[in-house]
């Protein structure tokens, strides 16, 4: 990379996800934080909304921002952390100003905007633009893809855990097709910072809460597609063959809350078509993953724990067989706000940008946070 | 039951098992606490080892103990809570001094000495009272075995919460024999309190690990005893046939540790022979257990949460299908503590005593805990 | 008590304090909970509100209510676990009505309507009731007084843990007079069950917070009035002088958020008038506290510690001496919700109703909770 | 700094502080990590003792270790992260070795041995080097004195907060001389990583407990030495008149264990000579601490929390008064891993090598950590 550094604007800059992503974009050697916004400290020094930052110079702006004001500002890139639906009406603003898009919402991860309405509740504000997204999940993009996306969805926190360990056997034609069990246990970040009932620390402080369990969650629309092989920009899932029905997901998801801030851990059982041992099942997962910095592929002796991946972009896989070697146990730990969020945005950015994809992000985590 | 207070002794009353014991033995109408016995702590008055009794005044005995003299204390029941391993080589001693037994340990709750040997690594000290030993999982067992038993082995935490949720659908028929599939989160008092590093605030506080992970964990051996139906003095199961070799076992079981105190929840998804509605499954499940005390079925908008059992003897139960019903998915909570250890110890003695089987023990929970 | 059960309602029942009242009022021998009031789950069973509760048949009224309503149900005492402000303005209605009054809000604590408007922003709704309200500290009050009230002010969860552990040093005339210091921490519950983002799990799970430090918490207005010895119906105190303006407050008094449920925590450091030994300060407190069941003085081998009292009515303190013996130094430990809320106020119930002081309260605590 | 990187080695690399070394240094411009010991973990890649790092690449020695062995590997600076009392004895012989030497144990910030003996309960084993070891109290160092020095004794992470806040009065003369009263809340890493029982996740998770309060927490040496200005190689101080005998201490300090994981908090109250006005104190601060990049005076409107420092090297501060601002109080946050041991240990280390203080370390934290 060169010496200039690109300047980058941030919308919803106050919550989880965006302040991971200042943090890491004020670390990254080839970005340079131009504006922030935000509705609700509009006015704000980012230091005085997050005293975590002790030099965080950028006011808050008060969103919604006109793309052009940013443009002057010299904001080349926005990455959007707000919640799904507000970015999907803006984002033809920013594209048309000639800013680059990074958007952490669902609003551009589905195809089909009926499926969106389906899943998210509202009308889609954008269809137009749901061919030309990239789905960001970087270890299976077209690089090409990715390389020349003006519009990325970077996928979700429990979609990127899930498909990261299933993506392997499915590519390879190892599944069965029979369903998909996945376990998955997420930290209170992945709820976001709007205060309720359910994340106040004495309700979720104690307990293990399972919620929209089976076929209910929204993220399962997004994996169906990848799984399918039809995201945009994706290669691998099974070839194109869409998804059956939501009733006959070929995938059950059970999502739980437990207490604590970040981490998300996936248990996934993939039903094998043929009986696999487990060094063979390991070394095809190193095989798919080799020269990737962003996935580890752990040993037979050990499993993944989301402590060892806090403050990092790293995922953590372990790969197991049961049952006679017919069904396959992966094992995936990743920071919900890490590769589940803001470290995958800046990720992809890197290749977008022809920056090696490591740019400015930690294969290290945080020992004892 | 009459005026009379039954003596009874605890041994092991130092641990979490032993002190929840104490808790529930000193509100119960029919107990008196007339001695309890620890290796570390000898000597020392239960209020000083667990400063949470203002009043508590036994004082911790010499463990171990001759049970000719706690006979003389007017010890006859003798509930141990001591680790594996213990309790096997003293049994024999305490029946034939004339006490009953209920043993918290995995000691008596297979019928095999060589799968006991097989899962705990010793060989086991009393094989010869395998035979006799009652498997105390309350809801499912012969109340005539249970109630004039002389030792009661007391089902793991893990296997109480998986088997009230898989007992059911195995019993009345319902599953197809393919791998039934365990994801469960314990707290962390399931895993005692002698110092570790992996229970070191530091090392398990903000973070989710899975481990034991597929068919190693010891329970598996008295679930898939239990399934099979071959327990000592429980019906149901899948009507006498053994389990296949470990193996090939019938059950996946993925145990994670996280982030609490006390409780357990299971994830229990059962193939069907044959596809079943939601509806149908919840009333299958609520006529099951139709008049237990201790085992709710929640209904079609509610999910168990393990902070709805701490601090009572219920287990909660949610019962969903997925995969066009083809997949039973239940959702179990318990106290690892309490339905998982004492409290199910101690409605097994009410049983045992000829009194009901709630007799000091509370359905109701702790709020705010 | 004789066999009739009174009946009581519960005003604010979905919040901390109230399920707690409901939880010990169920326990209760001599209660019966006739009703419960709600703003924000108006006709809900409370059984959903707190899924804890596996019995629970009242189904919340829709607040405010009626008294006449509730006299016709029965119910002859109301404990009001409502945020301050909310009570003071029907206190008067609930009185006439002929029901007596426990109110665990601010609003009938301190003695000048200016001072309480100086403390809380709101002018008094009801200055006239003030001269009759008992401050319920219970281990302080006349009995006579606490015994006929009609409305009792049940103390704040901090200014009880204080109290407790200043009164004994300033009855006995050994304060100095120099300004007494007070660090305590408090469990997240105490900040009461409105979803806020200083209560998110994510803000409060991982950090210490101090807040309102020095002469800014409200509660230094009953604590002075306390210590001065003119509170209503509380003997004690130097004797009825009044304390100096707040801006010349004789306590310093710095309150923390600690990431834990439930619980207080207060160091009490009181400038003594003359040298004191160790043991001679832990006689002074031992025989202050002498035959009262819910304050245990610890040994000079062992401190408090909030988990010793969870679930509990109980105050532990500690007494130690620093400084060649011229400073005292109390620690004190309280659970929040029990005796420094929903305990306490049915323990000045219980007075009031001429029973043993300690009916249906527990001194033992919850272990492992 | 030029481009050579410094060979540096860790001895206990296994615990929290020894691991927060490693972190900070492997991300230091100019330091390369060459060597590590461990006792208990000799043989074994770091990146599988804290599997965190997902390239470690060092394998820990079997301490202890032949300095001669280091030196020929390549390490000039030893870092030394053991346990009191274990590298007095080694100090010497790294010293003659050629190598300088940062010790984060209690070992050499003592003048006085016989002080060591009564704080620590064991003879020092190197009184010889207690004369030359500066300790390492970056902000109140004499910087040519530390420059040069070749063995820094780092200060302990409750004294470096405490004496951050306390200080400043002190050495402009604020301060009355009568007692200066801490409370203090500590994380659970501070206690160390030797499983025991006091940091079992069950006994600490869920509790706030004092310990050793009053005048018996070891630290007090060290604080009483710097308030007296008697310390190797710091200025500020009283001006050298050494502290009263330690019954007679003029600081008592209460510290406690809160359940959190990093982190320090102190509240310190200063009684001073004649009353300031909180504006004058703040200023007073500011000014002492300009141009310090790892000081942060925050504003009257604002007050310290330990999550706004951890991962960083920062400390907060907040400076009021009160009693007519007869008292001063000052919080002060930091990470008690971070500028409490292993970040203040680079910092150190900076000055020892003519760098700038804040080289390879953070002024922002971790957010959501």
């Amino acid at each position: 990379m060169g010496k200039r550094r690109v300047g980058v604007g941030v919308l919803g800059a106050s919550g989880y996800s965006g302040v991971e992503l200042v943090r890491l974009l004020a670390a990254h050697p080839g970005a340079e934080l131009r504006a922030a916004g935000s509705r609700q400290f509009a006015g704000v020094p980012l230091g005085r909304v997050w005293p975590v930052f002790a030099d965080a110079q950028v006011v808050l702006d008060d969103d919604p921002i006109d793309p052009a004001v940013w443009m002057d500002r010299g904001v080349e890139v926005v990455f959007s952390a707000l919640p799904h639906g507000a970015f999907a009406a803006r984002a033809a603003a920013f594209l048309e100003a000639g800013l680059r898009a990074v958007d952490l919402s669902a609003d551009f991860r589905l195809r089909d905007p009926l499926e969106y309405e389906r899943r998210y509740g509202l009308a889609h504000a954008a269809p137009d633009l749901l061919g030309s997204a990239i789905y960001g999940l970087a270890e299976w993009c077209d690089r090409d893809a990715l390389g020349s996306a003006r519009l990325v969805a970077n996928p979700g926190c429990y979609a990127t855990a899930i498909l990261l360990a299933a993506l392997p056997a499915v590519a390879a034609g190892l599944w069965s097709g029979a369903p998909i069990l996945v376990s998955a246990l997420s930290g209170v970040s992945g709820a976001g910072r709007s205060p309720a009932l359910g994340t106040h620390f004495v309700e979720c402080g104690t307990t293990a809460a399972p919620y929209k369990v089976g076929e209910e969650h929204q993220h399962l629309g997004e994996i169906l597609q990848a799984i399918a092989g039809t995201c945009g920009g994706v290669t691998g899932g099974t070839g194109g063959h869409a998804p059956a029905a939501s009733n006959d997901a070929p995938l059950v998801f059970n999502p739980h809350l437990v207490p604590m801030t970040r981490g998300i851990l996936a248990d996934v059982a993939v039903p094998l078509a043929r009986p696999l041992e487990r060094g063979a099942a390991i070394e095809i997962y190193r095989e798919r993953y080799a020269g990737r910095p962003f996935v580890r592929i752990l040993g037979a002796d050990a499993l993944p724990e989301t402590r060892h991946v806090l403050g990092s972009n790293r995922a953590d896989l372990a790969v197991r067989t049961a049952c006679s070697g017919s069904l396959l146990l992966v094992f995936a730990a990743i920071d919900n706000l890490g590769k589940g969020a803001a470290g995958q945005a800046v990720q992809n950015w890197n290749v977008m940008s022809g920056w090696p994809e490591s740019t400015g992000l930690a294969r290290d985590g945080w020992p004892c946070a």
